[in-house]
Formats: C-alpha cells, structure tokens, sequence
C-alpha cells in the first residue's frame, strides 16, 4: 500500500459528508479555495508549492479493489455512496498561481470547481500536499536570501516527517534555490542534483582517521569530501594536507573538507589556513550541523571562509513554523457565493483573482484580492491548469518553476527580504470583494 | 514509484560510504545504535515507536530493476556497488526496546548488528522512521496525562507533513493512548478506530444551518455530530435542541455537537446549559480548534463540560519539538569498540543494555546503561526481534503495544507526569561503561 497515492488517505468526515450529499442530490459545482489565514511568525511571505503533486493525485484519484472492499465491509457507508467511489474519478476543474510564485494571507493559491461531493472528497490531500511544500519552500526561501549565493545543499531526509516529507522537502527547497539535495530519490524522481559527503562511522570503522580519508578518497576520486571533525578538527585538516600530495600524484584532487560540529566560524579560519598554508587552497569548506537560516546569516556575516552549507533538520521540518495556518473553503455552491464566520475564521466569498501590481523597479508594490469577474490593472496570478480533470498543459520542468521563484524573490520589496517580521505587504480587498461578503451576510 | 517502500529514500553518502567499504574488503560485522542524544525541550521522557515500520523496512529491503537502472545511468557508482546493491537483502541482527517503552537520553532503543556496508546503508530510513514515530508518541502522551481519561482524536491529517506522516502520526498517537483517528487509511491498514464529524463547508453548502444538520443526521443515523460554529454557535446549538425530537421520533439520536473557534471552555458551558435544557443531556460536546496538551490542560482544569477533544497540527507535526536530537552510531567495528568525540555529539562505545530499576511502588526509579555483558539487577529493556534479517515473532497487535505504553506511563514517576521541565530522570552511566569509554580513547 503506498499512502501517497491511496484515496483513504483522507479524513473521514469527507466520505460521511459525501454521502450526506448524494443522499440529498447535492452534487451541482463546488468552488473550494486554498489560502493562507496568515503568516507564521518569523515568515514576510510564503512562496507557492506542491500543485504538481496535487495535479498528479488528481489525475490519478480512484480506489482500489481492496480499499472499496474495506469500505464496505466497515458498515459505515450506504450502497450509494460506494457505487459513488467505484468509478470515482476527477472530472473538476483547476486554477491555481504557478509553483514558485510568493504570495500573502486571503490570496488563493488554488481554486477546485467539482461537483460538490468530489470537491469536498479531496479536500484533505490537497490541503496536505499544499501546506507540506509551501512551507518548505517558504522557509527554504530565507536560507536562499541570507546565503549570499552560496549554494545550499538539503541534508534533512533523516529527520523529515517519514519518507514523503523527506522527498518533497528536497523538492521545494531545490525550487526556493538550495542547490541540490543529499536524497537519492529526489535525484532519481526529480532530477534534482544530489551531493554527499561521509559520514563519522566512515571514520571511526578505522583504527586511522589518515586511512579513512585515504580510503574514502580512493573510491570516490572525483568527489573527495573528508569529514574532519569526529575527533579533532584542526589536527584532522593537517592530516589533509600530508596525505594531499599522494593522491595529487595519482590525480586525485581533495575537493573539500566538511565541518559538522563546534563553532564553526572559528574552525573554518582555522581549517582554512591549515589549508592555504598546505597549498590546498582549492580544497573548499563545507559546513553543517543543526544550520538554519539565522544561523547561516551570522555565518555570513562573520566572514568565516565557508564555502556552501548543508541545511537539515530545521528547514526539512519547518522547525520555526511547522504547519501553515491554511485553509480550503467553501467560497461558492451551485452558483451562491458562501463563506465562513467562525470567530477568527472568516473567509472572503466567491471566485476570486489576485492581481499584483509592481513599482518602477519593477518589485512588488501591492496586491488586489477581488471577485474573478472584477476588472484590474494587476497582473493576475491565478492561471487555469485543469479543465474536465485534465491538465492543460504538461507538468513544467522543475528547473523552470526553480527559475520562477528565483525570479519572484528578485521582485520582493527590500523590506521583506529580511529574517526579521517586516511591516505587512500590502494586499488590498477590492471594494467589489467587500460589498459581495456583505450581501453574502445578510443572505443568511 | 512508493517513497515508504524505496531502497533510494537515503542520503546519497550511505551509498558512496558502502562502496568504499566493498573497495576495502571492510564487510565485518558493525554495531549500530540509535539513541537520542537530549530531550527536547518541554518534555520528560520519550516514548520509543516506530519499531514495526523499521523491521517491515528490513525484511522488504531490496533495490528495484528501475533503481538499479538508474543507479547505473548516473555514473556514480563502481561495478563492485552495483553488483552488490542488485542482490542486496537485509542479513543482519536487530535488539530493540518494544514500542510503547519510555526511554531517555543516551539509552539505545535500537541495535542493529550486520556487516558494515549493510549496516550503514540501511542508516537513513532507520533514523527517519524512529525519530518521527518516537516524536509523535511522546507528544501524543502528553495530552493523554493531562486529558484526565477523556478520549482524543486525531484531526491532524491535512497538516502533517505528507502522507506519511499522517498516516503514522495517527498510528503514533493511539499508540500513546489515543482513542483514534480520523485518517481512514490508518483505519484501513493499522485497525485504529476511526471518527469523524462534519465540516463547516457542509453547512456552507446549504441555505439554511438546520436543514444542513437534518441532512447530516439523516445521512449519518449512527452518528449524528453536528458541528455547530459556523455562523453563531449558541444559536446554532438551539437549532439543535429544535431538531432533535423530529430526528428522535424517527430514531435518530443526537449523539454530539462540536465546537472549533472561539472560546472553547465559555462556548462550552453554553452549549452545555442549551442542551441539557432542551432535554439532550445525551448529547455530547467534542472540541478541536489549534488544541495541544497546554489548552487541554487549561480547558481540563476549568472544568469545561466538555467529553472529548480533537488534537490536530500541534501534535501531527509535534510542533513544540518537531526533531528528536537522535542518532544511529557506529559502537563497534570487527569487535573493536569506538565512540565519536566531536564536539558536544560524543557518544558511549560498544554493544549496551539499558536495565529499568523500580521502587517500591512499582515506579520507575532509575536506568543503568552499560555494555551488554555486564550484569545488573534490574529489568533489561532491548530484547531481540530479528536475526538473520528474519523476524523472532510476528508483529505484535498494535492494542498490544498500546496497553504496554499505559502500563509505562502508569510506571512514570509523578514528576516526570507533567507538562513543565522536571528534573531529569536518572540514568546511569556504569563504571564498566565508562572504563570501556576512556580504554577507547586511549587506543585512538
């Protein structure tokens, strides 16, 4: 069984509500958005990701054999509704900003248009799949911006929340900029660049930490990254440097040395001149070890002679902010805009379009939230991807979307570009927006 | 191509590491353990899960023909590696605490015995699977201590970080005690009770709250909870007791009301009122909302006329603390003990027990961890479960495991029974543990 891609991977109140509604014929079209309440502490923007992976589990939603046989046997559920999800398919329909595009709080990223059974059957996974990856893109994205352009490696699969965390955290932090991802099947499903260093086991299955890195370095000639901290660092880096010319001599060059413990500023001057001084001054320095991006800042700022970073833990598993506050809500049935007013939950009705308008310097100035049928100077950034539950378009390489959000982050406004909470972007609710909430409100 | 099941969900370095050990003729038997190295903040113990997914993970590891391909196309790896890697099968001894054990820091939970390069490649998905288990039952815990017997749900599914994880956060947590899930998958493929209520879109979707409860009910005869804050929860709730004598003439009880916003305790006591006055004394009230083992605490202690609670996010992506400070070392190589020294990561060398002494109230008093052929009065907690890569027992029923986890945290000293940091429980580091520790650093 592959939770990914099984359509019980959902809450049960979706299959319960879907009865409900068969049973009473309400199957007319459903417009359900996905957007963000607000942003996390510590967060200025988030940056849009996950849609190929909720167009994929669209496009493939069904049941199986053994699912409908289990769903029936529970009791639970009347003949109606499982000759429903016997040829359950999605036929609905999909706008949605392209990966990779910074957005704010009440802006929908992804619009479903379904019958409102199916619609409401896929609320659960398509919620799942889109709080996961903008979550890591967005905290990924920090990284991107304090690094300074040195590359960033993804090393967080062993903490990632189980294996398709572990998987989709290589891929949006590969689409917010990191350079590349130490998890294989990112690699193999993604495309996506991978690097590896050792690790200290490699070291301490030898009685001589010289003849590890010898060793290491004789099976993997063309990418020699020694570990040099299981004991002592800086006695570590001089080993380095004596057994250099041996493997020069066999043309073996020592590409770098990774520093995973201590403080790090301090071990890279030190490293880095037991290295220029034993004429390794192309051997570069790589730095990891419970890194996040305000640690990478200080780092930066310190000047301290590293070369590319390793980020886990805290940007696999959104150590600041580990969940969004987001939401995918009813906003219109059978042609009536509706919305919620839970205390602190209300919800903006109907279609709608966000448009964004850019200053001469062409960064982002504001943002127009209002109804889709609304006229705007913006740009809008909701786009159709899915009409009658087929794409429009083929998946786009992920290189592209990569390119899209480099782009976005070079239009942020200079004061969001910052680790520190920035006054808010300014994302206006069209006067059209507010009068249809209020006659929407007086409706019920 | 199933994440959870893939040979390639590793770091690429487990890969260049074995074909470096195959280049060397290092294939001895290599003692891995994996241990955590703090708490985290916010917690007194931990409670070890993840074990069965470990051993699954075990005895199904194989690369497929796909993988292999791929492997080959990159032009990494040698043709020793990938000769190796087309018949790769897990051959190797594993010891373990049973799931459900409380356990603390610097106590191995896992030992795995195989030959080096084995060992080493199965190192990622280890880490990843028991630290996120193990995570998600000691934050699940929490709630249960304070929860003063009233059931939990977990509602956190569409935020936890991918399927995966919901799906084994809702294992993880009954596990802990609670009483089930809403993830029909985990129903499907664990036997964990599942429940559900209704969403505010199936209110939404309806022009009138009431006729949206009365469809419900009728849907849903058996098990009638209607959510009741969409719009203005007192008067939603009369709408209730409006309701219910049509639905009880026609045999339909109204078994609950859930309440998701605002003041949970104030809405609480209201509804309470309005209902016991409209003659539904029966008719019980869940909360959900943002909850963890905090409000859970403070709603419990307020007295709120609430019968059971819905924990999501907080606890699906352990929120507080969403890494364990975890890891799998290498102890021992070829029969030599070793230990890593880097800076504050320095670990305790060879093959450990970890023995459980109680007092005479039958509560836990104090752990002695030492090497295995040392001997102790108390209570030993690894035991063997595989041998030969072959499985001892058949996967103990999961309600099994769950009543040995109560019985543990039954055991708990009362003040490790709290939300606040307490004191850290006492384990013991032998003098024979230690002798063997300083003898290793002696030899390096």
């Amino acid at each position: 069984m592959n939770p990914s891609t099984s359509a019980l991977l959902t809450d049960l109140y979706e299959l319960t509500m879907a009865q409900a509604y068969l049973q009473q014929g309400m199957e007319e079209p459903a417009v359900f958005e996905f957007f963000v309440r607000k942003l996390p502490a510590h967060r200025n923007f988030l940056v849009a990701a996950g849609l190929e992976q909720v167009l994929d589990f669209l496009s493939q939603l069904h049941l199986s054999e053994q699912e409908l046989t289990w769903l029936e046997q529970s009791g639970r559920f009347n003949p109606a509704l499982l000759r429903y999800l016997q040829t359950l398919r999605f036929t609905g329909d999909v706008e949605a900003m392209p990966e990779g595009t910074i957005f704010f709080p009440h802006e929908p990223i992804l619009r479903i248009v379904a019958p409102l059974p199916l619609a409401q059957l896929v609320e659960t996974r398509v919620m799942n799949l889109l709080n996961f990856q903008t979550m890591i893109a967005s905290k990924a994205a920090r990284s991107v911006l304090v690094a300074g352009g040195k590359p960033l490696i993804d090393f967080g699969l062993r903490r990632a929340h189980g294996a398709e965390a572990g998987l989709l955290a290589a891929r949006a932090s590969y689409l917010a900029g990191f350079a590349g991802t130490a998890t294989v099947l990112a690699g193999m499903e993604f495309g996506i660049p991978i690097y590896g260093t050792m690790a200290h086991s490699f070291v301490q299955a030898h009685t001589d930490e010289a003849r590890s890195f010898e060793h290491f370095a004789q099976a993997q000639p063309d990418n020699v990254v020694l570990l040099i901290d299981t004991y002592d660092t800086e006695a570590a880096a001089r080993k380095v440097v004596t057994l250099a010319p041996a493997l020069k001599a066999k043309g073996i060059p020592v590409k770098g040395v990774r520093l995973d413990s201590g403080d790090l500023a301090d071990h890279a001057r030190k490293v880095r001149r037991i290295l220029d001084e034993g004429s390794l001054s192309q051997t570069q320095i790589i730095a990891s070890g419970n890194l996040d991006e305000y640690r990478l800042q200080a780092l930066s700022e310190s000047g301290a002679p590293i070369d590319s970073f390793a980020v886990g833990t805290a940007m696999t598993t959104s150590a600041d902010a580990p969940s969004l506050d987001c939401a995918y809500k009813l906003q219109e049935y059978a042609g009536r805009p509706c919305r919620k007013r839970s205390e602190g939950k209300a919800t903006w009705p109907g279609r709608k379009q966000v448009y964004r308008h850019y200053d001469q310097d062409a960064r982002c100035e504001y943002d127009v939230v209002t109804t889709i049928d609304d006229r705007d100077e913006g740009t809008p950034l909701l786009h159709p991807v899915m009409k009658g539950g087929r794409r429009l378009n083929p998946a786009p390489p992920l290189t592209e979307l990569r390119q899209l959000a480099a782009t976005q982050l070079a239009q942020l406004p200079h004061q969001l570009r910052v680790l520190e909470t920035a006054p808010a972007y300014e994302v206006r609710i069209s006067s059209t927006l507010q009068t249809l909430a209020q006659t929407v409100d007086r409706g019920v």
